[in-house]
């Protein structure tokens, strides 16, 4: 376990491979800071002691002490641990804590790649316990590079007129494989040691060359991140952890990118490409019922914090829309509990939370983001959007004017009420803000994707089962258990 | 334990004094069967060996196994345990089980007795705990008997104009109390052994006499139970389970009823009147986490099932929609289980499920029905109200008509596609369903009661905590946990 | 113009041949009262002075005053009143005033009659404008006929097995058409004079045969209504007009039924059997403008006195949920004005209204209409589902308690509390309000149908095109116009 | 009439009273030349042929004809012909036309100020009457300076601890009068040539200081404009109308300023001070229903396009919800239409639409408008938050990769598939797109504030009244018209 700092230092000798504004940027460019401000925090928060009950686990390896988000799950309680963790570290760093990509992507990998060996004869899972031991003794930070740009989205991947809409290999060669194409949406890719490469979706029998999965350093020759990133507005006076976060998501280009075998841990395991896609999909959003409960319980705590500010607090309309918050927060929360209670052990002997669980929080979050938003810009009011600049806080004429004008009670200071509304506007009204309310909503899955799980995960003949019998209509099996769940797994 | 048509000989014994459409009638008079149907299931199913391991419970008072429904939790598995049997009864019976009001009182009973005496040096725990044996040896029936009529709302128990509103102490003798008043929307008590009455919300100073809480058999001197009850339509040919079930609400009226007391549980202790009152709904509510999965669980079957039979099932918004409801069932479910997890140990002994979980999930069970309700109606159409009655399919005339026209797809015989039309019907378009409709709603408290009761024990300063951090505004205390529940237990 | 009784006399001289609960039955059987006596109204209503405004029209065949229920629309205003009267009525019945069906079919006739003259050189509109005289000259009530029982919703009429599962031609003599099938849903037409018939939906060239519109006496030879009445439950002693009303549905089969030609106004010309199935839903969505906006208002008054009587009118959560109802009330009738305003003049004469604004006011009602059951029960409170029956308030015994513990308020008598709490009940605890919840939905054409029809007849392109003009696409056309309307008429 | 170029040389001319980032600034600052740009828009679309028909007015003061943003509504098809041209004008500029504020305003004092004179004997009413004329001849851009700061929000104006927390006149002298105080959320103050200024609320009798409405030059002795301006991110290549657009709001503050008499409307008439602030709101609010319909409109066409670049456009899913966009367009639009056919006329002459009309479009606009930043996220995807800047397509190593992976079906140009998500992240991942997202929601009134609106204005006894008549129970007066609208005015 290594700190924030040397995490820092690890990131400032990658080679510079990441493009932003048109120009090769230094990976500590201003406006990459946020990012990796956020990342190293990962390093740190679990050397507090406060955390550690959280954030370290025993390797299953090794037996040593490790950062969390190095470990596989082996129990209901590593799951439990991992969802808390994410939720404490999400309420420091105001949101996504950007580690967990890497580790659900890894997650994933130690379920199929066992799989793969016992039914295909290969040694992937050596290949990648061995990477995993060097991910745990080096603390390495990982993303997770999953979604295609893919091209005309109702053709499959070999169907584009460009075959690189999809990344795929080619060319296998006897010491690795050379890879093409581009991963979108790759958040924390250009402050990362490693990117971890998965398939984005199910391939069919001629997809083999699209069936891979692999991981690389983040600098590795032939990897280009082209970047943007967005972080809160900086202040001049008002100092606060909030302008510290941001974050980066690259288009990662492949350009005829080399991969060694013993980084490769599938290649051409169509029907395994598939299933990896699903269990990253499934480890992240299991993720997310940690992390979007701290992100509605932060819209929580500001729409409290704002109503306190305006003097209606005891408005019951206000009353009510908190609490309708806290249910979001406690649903949400809820449902990764049940999905860590309901998981399943596999025969890698990694455990994967339950699907529908999962989802059903994932999507609840993702539907709900909107509507916390507006609660809070409903409830703050339009401050938030017509705040003026810091700066004319503190020119000699205006800022008294401001001062005097921005009061509501007399009880509460000027500056924290502008601190508050200078917080709901980089919440809200800013590119920042903007930016993370689309992110809140697709992030690990859009609701609309969540539906497509659930309905394919759902055991619907048990329930239609349910209904025949009360209506007396024939039936088969019993109705006395609860749904089958796991129908894919 | 005992059997239901034990249970059955038990009831038919008591005295009449149920009256239904201006007569005493007979406790087994047809309009009541289904709800009696639906109690004597509750002694059966924990007969039956597909339930053994949710529906029977070693007392911790005797060791004697005991049915479920006659135990009070005593660990986290207990509640997890309570939780699935409620689901699965209730899959069994198209709805409410009817009998966790009774054990949800005893519950909350349980812990509020123990602390009387601890505080006051009263003896009630230890008379309810001689109930409880009797409870569990002789396997009782019970429900519970909350809900004051109320008069004027605004005003408090002690400031209407009749004090009979609420009920209360007329008199305090020797032997036990003088009790007068009447509980509104009383489930089951037709049908019941005994029942269980507790305060319905706080009491003030001015209201000890409000505050008491005993148990009666059901057809004790002065009790009158005024009752409505629903069930389904009967069939003439297409018998079926739900043909079977009903329920009876009664206004109770209790006119000068004498409470001995060894059957008094708490006399004048203002302050856990309400907590007694929050207590059981607090169980109830998580009771509800159990059977509003249930009913959520058979919309969605019947939904599945009607789109099948209109042979829509593959329509997007047919699946989408199904997949919102599976997530519904889901959320309730995890609610349940996340309640569970977070339980408290109280000093009696008795374990209390997390009160924020309990009302999140109950909540939004309670929000989702009228959409469940509208999801059925629109996939199956509006056959499911204008469908003929089951006579006019029998007629020699229009019986061949109706077969010939009822058609869908020809492989899904008549008879099928009519019983589940008629069960979509009953559902819905029927005296039962438009009640259910309701009940649904307000069962264990409506969702305003819920949001009210969120808000309340929400750690919102948690939250304010957090979002002051980020923005740089001083505050007291860590944000390095999760939000404190249980600030009244 | 005649009165109620001389419909009444008219209708007891229908030959019988209707069918319920296994038998024939007289048309006034009193389970289908209920309905007479709402299409009674409609007579009665035009007489009243207080509605002579909206009631009474002047024909554009014979310049005589006509029932409104009578007239083809001629003008812009024409459409406003109708939507007024529709409105009005429906406040005095509690809903639905089942005459515009007729109307509104006939509507639809008269364009599609003219319009198949010009373009395939038949004389239907000269036939139409004999039956529209005598419609009016006798002042006759009609239903219409629309729904198909459509068998395997994903074949096509000439698809099914059965091919009468759509109502179709099966020959054709010099004299007329005989016609075979059922139509479905077939509200009133149990005490109709007569029966519209009309194609449910577009048929392609191989439907031919299932292209015909016609009108038959509602006793003709071979015709037969299987029917399923509705009303609420009645009165012993708290008489009220709400227990008047009802309605009746039925499936009316057409066996072999001969159509002299004079009755026939399509047969064939499938391009336009789409056209009148769009122009009929079109016309019938507009006149749910004016009922919804009415049955919208039903609940927000009832909404409003159950705040009243339990005290809580004052809440503030009570205040936002009446205002999001009136908010409804007014959405739904000012997109029945707007598509009045933007109505189009047809070659026959006749006026449109436009496609879009109907659909989204009946889609609105229709979305909307769970949450105002919702409101009222969440408002009202259990008692409107556990209220016991009238008759336990008339017992010597029982009647005393229920009178004593049904007061809210001391200044509200007893009694009012005792009506209003029946009202609701029967509005929503029966089977006439379950039944009529499913009626509200799918009436018209549920959501998913209007969604439909948004979707086919908004002007996309015209969207697009101010996106890319604002983003320097380049595109055809101006965007310095309304959306363009009416894409199909 | 004059040219947009004719009021920016106007504008250039006014002295620097405008403060932004800590410095004063020049008016043509280039933060600031959106919104000017959209002022400008407004002079010459009034001289555009395709617009004459609703953006030219005639004078009912002189019978000149003028820009109709500065007539004062003499009829329904005046009102009619407003919302027509801000729904037109809106489609142009993508959204806030930003003159409408000014006539709102103004239309709102042309009642009070006739009314005041009547009832008070004052002549507000002639110096109105002669500054519009003004207003007409000059062809004068104006905003409405209303929202005060509000210091306390429980605490009423006179009960501020700091009484310029309200506006308010600090001396009275035979010249004229002197303000103090603050205007909030004032936009586009820093570019118009006047600024009118009317009360917030209701005063009561302690608050005649407060009850005061004028006009002034917006740089007049006294006045000082801090101001925050937002604006689309500036293109380098891809030009186009979308990036010329902008708005500011500026907090105006008003230290010891001098109004001449001539310039004074109102001045301690409390109760006609209530009035003007509901009388501007509500013109303000049918306004709404034109440019809220145009905005949704956007959103609707914006996502219409990403779904056909996306290739998904026939998903079904997609297509309900472009059908629920479209819904929302014509709902909020035929609220407008339905307020201008209700309007009343007032004393004035002035037409004044129907205020439950014009809040529940208002109401519904802005509930709708996270929905539909939702819709147009969950449809274009990710890449409207993630797409790299512009520069990067400029570079020469990145550049092609991007043009080579942003590639979705091959018929459609990479610019334009770039210009289409650059569009997307302009509206909705940019300061500008998140502080829209606020304006949109509370520009005109929060719906929160039109529920209290709505519950004022609803005549709800005549609704109980009919709810009433159904149960039978006694009521005043009759049924059998519509709900009585307008109670205050």
């Amino acid at each position: 376990m290594i700190k924030g700092d040397e995490y820092r230092e690890r990131i400032a000798k990658l080679k510079p491979n990441v493009y932003m504004g048109g120009k090769v940027v230094d990976r500590f460019d201003p406006r990459m800071l946020g990012g990796i401000n956020v990342m190293a925090g990962t390093y740190d928060f679990a050397l507090d002691p406060e955390f550690e009950e959280v954030g370290v686990a025993t390797s299953h390896l090794t037996g040593e002490r490790i950062n969390r988000f190095c470990h596989i799950h082996q129990s209901v309680e590593d799951l439990l641990n991992k969802q808390k963790m994410t939720r404490l570290y999400s309420q420091e760093v105001g949101g996504c804590t950007q580690r967990c990509m890497g580790i659900d992507g890894l997650s994933g990998i130690s379920v199929v790649a066992y799989e793969a060996d016992q039914k295909y004869g290969t040694n992937y899972n050596e290949r990648f316990l061995e990477f995993m031991k060097r991910v745990q003794s080096e603390d390495l930070s990982l993303n997770c590079a999953q979604t295609d740009v893919k091209g005309n989205r109702p053709w499959r991947p070999h169907q584009q007129k460009d075959p690189d809409l999809y990344l795929h290999m080619v060319e296998k060669r006897s010491d690795g494989i050379v890879v093409h194409g581009a991963k979108a949406h790759n958040s924390c890719s250009s402050y990362v040691d490693e990117i971890v490469v998965i398939p984005t979706r199910f391939m069919t029998e001629e997809e083999t060359d699209w069936a891979v999965a692999f991981a690389v350093p983040a600098d590795w020759e032939g990897v280009t991140l082209i970047n943007a990133s967005y972080s809160p507005t900086g202040r001049k006076n008002l100092h606060c952890p909030y302008e510290t976060v941001g974050i980066g998501h690259s288009i990662t280009v492949f350009d005829n990118v080399f991969i060694p075998w013993e980084r490769v841990f599938l290649c051409g395991e169509t029907e395994l490409a598939g299933k990896l896609a699903l269990l990253f999909a499934l480890y992240h959003r299991h993720s997310y019922t940690g992390c979007k409960a701290a992100l509605s319980e932060i819209f929580t705590g500001a729409t409290a914090l704002a109503a306190e500010y305006n003097g209606i607090a005891k408005a019951q309309h206000v009353r009510h829309k908190l609490a309708e918050m806290v249910q979001i927060v406690d649903l949400i929360y809820a449902a990764g509990i049940a999905a860590a209670m309901n998981a399943v052990k596999t025969d890698s002997g990694t455990y994967v939370p339950d699907t529908n669980y999962c989802n059903a929080g994932r999507m609840f979050a993702g539907e709900a983001i909107y509507g916390e938003y507006e609660a809070l810009a409903a409830i703050a009011g339009g401050l938030a959007a017509t705040l003026p600049d810091e700066a004319d806080f503190l020119n000699e004429k205006t800022g008294p004017y401001l001062e005097k004008y921005i009061m509501r009670h007399p009880d509460i200071p000027a500056e924290h009420q502008h601190r508050a509304f200078r917080l709901f506007q980089d919440m809200m009204s800013s590119a920042w803000g903007g930016h993370k309310l689309i992110d809140a909503l697709h992030g690990g899955g859009s609701p609309v994707i969540e539906k497509v799980a659930i309905y394919r995960d759902a055991d619907l003949e048990h329930s239609k089962n349910i209904a025949k019998k009360l209506g007396g209509i024939p039936f088969e099996g019993s109705t006395k258990k609860l749904s089958r769940k796991f129908l894919w797994l």
